[in-house]
């Protein structure tokens, strides 16, 4: 479903305008059926966090997601062998070289998932005879519908494709790599040759930026400590060597690939695709640069950028006679909870408190670490003879 | 003020009985001030958001900052020049390399400011003949007292800092370096030599983590925006060549300094600082960084983590008669506002509607995007016929 | 046939005495047949241009040729295509790198044709579905007997060999490797699995140093032009990174191999083979080293060491009433030509010479540029007015 | 002594006519002073070992000799320390790099004297307050006439020499340089600017070319073997990152400097001195490389070209009855006191052969170690029961 006529909508529609004169930039040549992209094209696309979904542009032609797949499949690997087990085959540094550099650090390890290395690396790692459906599969449980290759677009990239068959061997000889170099070759080709829409990569990126469950189908594809490697992993190296720049100016996780896409997940906010084939010199879409640091700057999507003030998780405090109320609210995290644990540790300081009630009816939820401190100094306040309750009507302390 | 016989204290010490036997690293000892240190010193500190203090041990010796100053300076010459005229003179891109590699960009500036070579431009950018005194005087503003200089490890490191000098003159002949290469490498030495404690690093980093407001003296010493750009560079080159896996396993923008301290910033949260003189291949704090990955592990402080769920804007919304009542709540930013124009559409479509009333009385601030696109849709909500109006008794919509 | 009972042995096994007790060095592993070599093994062989053979020591015991291949396949390439299209495909750059480092330079060429990637793209450019059997011919023709390959070694190459694929593969990519990257690597193994003796070390290199012909059998193998690049390609990049020391303290142009052979031609003079197995950090044999540095040290083989003088090329010279008579001897080069013209010109500054007699009865040959001044300067008389002739009873101005 | 009407003049001629059209090139501008050359000059000098002089073009204009001042700073350091002192503090390896590359090996070493920062180094292993004096002294002693400095030069190269200081601190850090840095790069700068003509690099290289005499004036400038030192580093390291194709091609110990000379010197018969301003990308002259290269390639000057057969050290052999007379000839070194060696152990498998006479009076000199040679075969006929002489009427035997 598409928000019409909304002020979201308009935001990106005005930021496409802005954007759309750039002119600089060439399209990828290294394969024919890239070079034959319209430079004019060019869309953007959102999905917020509660999975509405606004566009600008050209958002339906289909284009191939080429690098794009690179932190899906690093995902995939995490999920199927563990972050350390993934992290013994390839590293997790940005390698200050352009995305076919061959980099392997000390230990043989290409420098991280997004070099082309790596990612054939991480498609190497993952298991079974129907490695390529099961990739597909995943690509497509993150967009929300059936994805598929283009058979031209991969068979060029096999013909073409000695450099990566050379990383590919140049990482079995080093360790990394794991099986026969041609199949993991083969199925690295492939899975850039799926072919997507801007509207999916949003999607896509929704899914990252929700913690694994994509927000349009409220289906979960990726746990969500996963979700959260991923995001990291492209906020170090997703962006070619322009990694330090782009977490400067834009400060969303993001991946670029040679097609012309940009895909960015704003945690907890916006997936963001963005699609115009003319690249920079990092190989970057010279539209889809532009357009996201306007984004990131007029909507303080980066991911450092601070609220004017922490939101206080003291909905009211209360004191009646020798009791204190404390209602909280909201999202209890370890900075919430340490707030109130301060605020009632004032309360033994106070030799009229004789009990303390704690109420959780406007709590959304608590983390592990939030609700072991509150804890704690429910135990503190009983230690020191204050008698201490949590009234949790809708029982938000024991969930996750 | 130390919390005194807190879970939060608690916390700390615990995590700091469990890093304590790990007995890997060296005392750095490229000068002899810094070879005498002793390799059992180990102390945490940490600041909250609301300048409440929580330490574990050692926490008072007096130690040089060195490196950890870098981030400060460079906060310092982008108030000064403006963030642009800055990154003229430095770029913002991991080196790959280690501190004192020598790695002039393409356009012959140091790779970023947190290797010395950059660090050394950034400082000989800031103006004026009392250099080192402002650079003094804001870390101690940043820490919440006087700091002063350790002239024996300044004059051992004057001496010896031939190295530094030759990428001083390295610098000025590619043109990145302002002025007199030897003033600029003297108050460099000076500003590492500036001693510090633990408790110290925790303020410095909870003002950079707090928006450039010192939360313990309630005083701005930098402007948001600064902070952010100082954070994000922290983010991206602040651990030397081990960026890329301090972002995958802890996501706390941080800086480390030779003589064994890490200054860890997360935003909105706490400041933390760290002091443990062994350190590992990387030139880290070996004690350090274990510390800030339990920390970060335990208490969900990495930068990428998600809350369980994301806070609702709606406190409620009621309907009498054609009238629609919208209650807002908390912090509006631009994912919020999102949620509420999407609500808010959705009463155009509803044909009993005839007007809405947006009460703004627990909402405790708006970020510019957000305003702008809640009057817009207000303004849609006009031109669709329905009478809209704000309710807003506290004036948030006005403040910024 | 070698010579028995003579004092050039008896200077070969003084330094093999000398050398043999150097216990450094670690014998190469990387495949188990290498590793099985045992370290004791110790021999030298010369063969001078002349083509007698002195030895001492372990000369007749089989090893792999590994590297020592390069140079030869280099100068097949050569002679089949030419000079200048042979490094349109390699570069001749010393590579300031590992045997197996991977270095193109900015054309896509590897480095120079002694490194691994540079020696498979000199492979793949030898012609014909018979392409090994032609390069194991011309080995032997250079050894002077029939070599063949050592299956095992052969076969735990091909094995192991991956880092190979992988180079063969990114100069496929690059543009220059020609054809199918597993042939070439195919062959590419087996030239490195041919054995050899020591001897047959010293005859391959006395080829080379003798311009081409094998002395032994006084067969031409190669042009005298491809025998000369061959020798500026060993003295720029035979020796791993250490060719600027080898080219100080040696100054013979050499190649080495990881079995621990190493071959040296002195140009005109001898080709000498070294075996010892263990090797230094830059991969040459440890004794292979120290002995040929002592044979050039105490013997004069350095390339750039001067004869006290240079040798004259005037026999006599005569004067009888008017006519001056000139008799050269020798080989005439340039210089000797220059020294010839030189004293003719000083007969025209004196009028009592009429006539002038260039004898030519002891000269073993000449240069095509000394025959070219030689001429005008004949010339340059005649139109002095000076009768000018040659007397040439043996032939030799008119060959080559 | 030019010598005048000369075919060697006009083979000089021809290639700077053949040569003389290339416009390639730009003049170096990293100072004014280079950049005002004029781009159109042009000469040839050469110089033979005999101290003859040829010339072409423009040869009197005085320009700086730059980094040609390298090699012969690099020789008087190696006279004053020893070659292994020397080596101690700068290496002998081809950097692969351009010519102010900061390249310090795994010991801190530059990788070798010919670049920026390993020239330096050598310049401040000189010892004593006149230093500066005594290079400018050395380089007149080659040149064969008083040289200066050109002031202007020298001051356009110290006020723009900030990476040449870096590089002095750098060293001085890594303890390859001796001393205060900016007296190092003063006098390193002034040596850079010393004043020569085309005919000056000429006699200059004819200096090395003739093993530390200068063949002009007559006088010894360094011993043979420091001449021979300096030979092989330039062969290996003297025309920056082109030395190996240089080895290939011309074959001829070079240095070039970026004011447009090249000095060559091809041992025992010529030293040559090429100037024209415009430089290709390696930073060599584009005419200077082209006119080497015909030379080289026309007049058989490559070091490793052979002359058609090696001469014979035997004049003649006689035999009368049971007496073999030996008639030696030439210069006799190693190889051919291999010959002659072999020559008479045949005499001992001959039993009619009862005594030997080997006759030196066609000698010109003996190596010693051909000395050693003969004088261990004498004691083999003795022993085998030969009466074995030497005549020497000119006592060459006992010379050296």
């Amino acid at each position: 479903m598409v928000e019409e006529n909304n002020p979201v909508n308009t935001v990106l529609e005005r930021i496409r305008t802005e954007v759309r004169p750039l002119a600089d930039g060439r399209v990828a040549d290294y394969i024919p059926e890239l070079a034959h992209a319209d430079p004019n094209i060019f869309g953007i696309a959102a999905i917020s966090a509660h999975g509405r979904r606004y566009v600008a542009g050209d958002v339906e032609g289909p284009f191939s997601v080429q690098s794009i797949s690179k932190p899906f499949v690093y995902a995939i690997a995490v999920e199927e062998h563990g972050f350390d087990t993934v992290h013994d085959h390839v590293g997790a540094e940005p390698s200050g070289q352009p995305f076919n550099a061959i980099s392997l650090d000390e230990h043989g390890r290409p420098a991280n998932p997004m070099i082309n290395a790596g990612a054939i690396v991480t498609t190497s790692l993952i298991k079974g005879e129907d490695r390529f459906e099961r990739i597909r599969s995943m690509l497509s449980a993150c967009a929300g519908r059936e994805l598929s290759v283009n058979e031209d677009v991969y068979r060029s990239e096999a013909e073409a494709g000695h450099g990566n068959r050379a990383l590919g061997h140049l990482c079995l000889a080093g360790g990394a790599l794991v099986g026969p170099v041609e199949e993991a070759v083969q199925d690295y080709f492939r899975q850039c040759a799926v072919e997507v829409t801007v509207t999916d990569l949003a999607v896509m990126a929704a899914t990252l930026a929700s913690g694994g469950v994509n927000p349009v189908t409220g289906k979960r594809v990726l746990n969500r400590r996963t979700a959260r490697h991923t995001l990291s992993i492209m906020a170090g190296c997703g962006m070619y060597d322009r990694a330090g720049e782009w977490g400067l100016r834009v400060g969303i996780p993001a991946k670029s690939g040679v097609s012309g896409g940009i895909l960015a997940a704003a945690p907890g906010a916006f997936g963001i695709g963005v699609f115009s084939p003319p690249l920079d010199h990092a190989g970057n879409s010279v539209r889809g640069v532009a357009a996201l640091e306007r984004l990131s700057e007029d909507y303080d999507l980066h991911m450092l950028q601070l609220p004017t003030e922490p939101p206080s998780p003291l909905h009211s405090v209360s004191c009646h006679g020798g009791s204190l109320g404390v209602h909280l609210r909201g999202e209890i995290d370890f900075l919430a909870a340490e707030q109130v644990v301060s605020r009632l540790a004032a309360a033994v300081e106070d030799a009229r408190i004789t009990s303390v009630v704690v109420e959780l009816e406007r709590v959304s939820g608590f983390s592990d670490a939030a609700r072991a401190l509150l804890a704690a100094e429910l135990t503190d306040l009983a230690d020191a003879g204050i008698e201490a309750t949590v009234s949790d009507p809708r029982g938000v302390q024991g969930a996750n």
